[in-house]
């Protein structure tokens, strides 16, 4: 049995798939945070690279990968497709499952390949210095990773409580030569408000964009860079779905069911577009889609589809996206890449058109197939990618219910090397599932920046 | 440029290689521990499985790979081969570098290539428990990892002072099914004398050795599997090399030089045999092959060739190797993987032939050539691995000195994700270089089992 694909260099994307112009309506843009009126793309031409806002900003279906960037992506790129054959025995399921592996990036998850091109234009433009913000560390890591790369000055806001946490996700940004500090600082503006009114705040991501924003406006030499939600990351990150694509047709396979985790929608993009492009344009009409994401920040499942901003402290332009307000503070779960409040604009548009299905696990059940995987797959994998696992299980177990050979795609987006304390956890039954009351969620929804602004 | 070459399933290899009949002179044996006679391949029965005991015995060149074994292989086999060209420039070498990553293993590390193995005839032959003893941990793992896919209970005695050094390496582990014991144990008599002795004894892999070996002697249902310097371990990890062959064909480049660390000397062997036997049978007669080796535990530049236990209480068969005694207890690195004070039998006499070159390597040489590679490559790889790449980079710089576009081809054993500690040490300047005095040698070669047993 073909256990796993490997393409080739050869077979590696030359274009990024931008799902803008295939979308079933038009998107509703940004807004300007200070106006509230429709963002120009020169609005953000002190925040970013002017390539990336135009990456931002294109309706072009293809846009073509410099080839530096390719050059970069062969590093670990075209990444494997597996057959997930000892998972299904352990699931006596008739489904085939098929996982896309994405934790053999030297950072160890998808987020370099849009750091990569973030990184590569800033530098071409005469960028010396970026920042970004990370919670987890994987997209910190990965800026970190595509700075060195590209003689560039990488700082990051890091959400304090896991810069305490994770000591090791800091020592590896360090070890490529990027500086982390603990967000709130006193560095920024909107640090030191926090600090004021909450000297021991552990932080959030929120916050952390709100520094990074705040430090690249202040330079000149520096620009911000995003790890999520903005259409150009979700462009760039298409580079996964293309490939799997291909391995899939190799296997001779199409899938039924194509399934990731949801943070702000990045690696869920990256997986998914490029077959949705086949649903939206009527090849296969019947191929569902399926978002996964923690019952302790329900973004998809109860978040409102309003203009809210993608930062604390309202610096970013507000984007038309399910969102629990930004001044929600998610329950502490181990999969620190779910706990954000919004998600990408075109991800839940498709939701609201019901081209997406979305489901919400407890933070246990997740823990209990990654550690069901560990033992039959091998990989032990990040707890965010499991909940993409978790829904992938969900549907197998389905498929054995109807007897039916459905085939179920899902995406890994990172190992899970810096998780384990979470596992040791788990396995000594300390992990609690923290839940989100309504009322939470309608008190920081009352916050949002302008209920008129909804479209 | 072609930057990395990614093998199908098709290019796996079916048998594995061999050395011993090839070697340049006789392999002396291993001895019976208690009559220090030569070994007779059922002193072992207790100990190993039949089907590793004829693995490690056998004179045949070429062993068939069980097709259950290869399954497995495909989670993570073939393993890339990389053009290591952003080092190069970072070099400003005119030599190709390349290097083969092992580190995309579910693991992280070579060590599954004969963990794999060892479960899985044990589970054949009706083994329903394995031991083992562990340092670092990227043992343990691996075989944590195997005996999971083949049902079967692992239980790891790993050293005290890694136990609580990397408590993710056992949570690790854990995931896997597998229980871990910080050793020196009470459970064992091996474990029991050194706690009356020293009670806060942080143990030694030979004390742990001692303590997994006891402990399947002990029960019917149990074996124990070696993780190193045993032939059987060697001739699994040829898959290293064998497929290293293949990828360097399809660059279209032979090495001059080939090039890894060396703890027992699996991973040396693992990708260095496959192209020793090209220069054993005249075909390539010029190519090089260096062994590296920490400065802290020098056994293949500064040990002496002898009979000596594998492990500190006398248990294990005493093999004929380069020693510094079985006694000996290496400074603190952070390449635990190296701190064992023998080497592989065949690698010893290969050296003893001038077939193969040793350098050894202070420990802060070794993390600056990481840090530059992490920053030029993108991998942050194991302290053991970067033993090789320093070896590799001294040279690429000879090949820059001479003008010269020689070839090098060195392992990347394993990542380095449960070694970020050892990295902050040292971007913090708090990395001490250990050395070992000719006395201490000395006095630790003073208590080898029988100077008269010395072939």
């Amino acid at each position: 049995m073909r256990k796993r694909v490997l393409l080739s260099e050869n077979d590696l994307p030359d274009r990024w798939y931008n799902i803008i112009p295939d979308l079933p309506a038009p998107l509703p843009g940004p807004l300007n945070p200070a106006t509230l009126e429709p963002l120009k793309p020169q609005d953000l031409a002190e925040l970013l690279p002017q390539k990336i806002i135009e990456h931002e900003f294109t309706r072009e279906r293809w846009v073509d990968i410099p080839e530096e960037v390719r050059e970069v992506y062969k590093i670990w790129r075209p990444s494997p497709l597996v057959r997930a054959s000892q998972l299904e025995r352990s699931l006596d399921t008739p489904a085939r499952i098929y996982f896309k592996y994405e934790g053999v990036s030297p950072s160890g998850s998808h987020k370099p390949n849009t750091a990569v091109v973030q990184a590569y234009y800033a530098a071409q433009e005469g960028v010396r210095r970026l920042t970004t913000e990370t919670g987890a560390g994987q997209w910190g890591s990965a800026l970190s990773f595509a700075g060195s790369l590209f003689g560039l000055e990488v700082n990051v806001y890091m959400v304090r409580a896991s810069f305490e946490q994770k000591p090791y996700r800091k020592s590896l940004m360090q070890s490529w030569g990027a500086q982390v500090f603990a967000s709130p600082t006193s560095r920024t503006e909107a640090g030191r408000a926090i600090l004021t009114r909450d000297p021991e705040s552990s932080g959030s991501i929120g916050i952390a964009i709100s520094e990074a924003v705040e430090d690249a406006l202040s330079r000149d030499d520096t620009k911000f860079a995003l790890g999520s939600i903005m259409n150009n990351v979700l462009l760039h990150q298409s580079v996964i779905g293309l490939e799997a694509k291909k391995q899939m047709e190799i296997m001779g396979d199409y899938p039924d069911a194509v399934i990731a985790c949801v943070g702000g929608g990045s690696n869920f993009a990256g997986l998914t577009y490029p077959f949705l492009q086949d649903r939206l344009n009527g090849d296969r009409p019947h191929t569902r889609f399926i978002a996964a994401e923690p019952e302790a920040c329900p973004t998809l499942t109860r978040g409102k589809l309003a203009y809210d901003f993608a930062d604390t402290a309202g610096l970013t332009p507000p984007l038309y996206m399910h969102t629990l307000g930004h001044d929600f503070i998610p329950g502490s779960i181990h999969a620190g890449g779910l706990r954000y409040h919004g998600d990408a604009p075109s991800l839940c548009l498709l939701k609201e058109h019901g081209l997406i299905e979305a489901r919400a696990f407890p933070q246990t059940d997740v823990f209990e197939a990654a550690v069901r995987f560990a033992r039959s797959e091998g990989f032990v994998i990040a707890p965010e990618s499991a909940h993409g696992l978790q829904a992938a299980v969900i549907e197998a177990l389905a498929a054995r219910e109807a007897g039916e050979q459905r085939v179920i795609l899902f995406n890994i987006s990172g190992h899970g090397n810096f998780d384990l304390a979470a596992f040791d956890a788990f396995l000594a039954g300390a992990l609690e599932n923290p839940t989100v009351t309504d009322e939470q969620i309608v008190t920081s929804l009352s916050n949002l920046p302008s209920p008129a602004a909804a479209v």
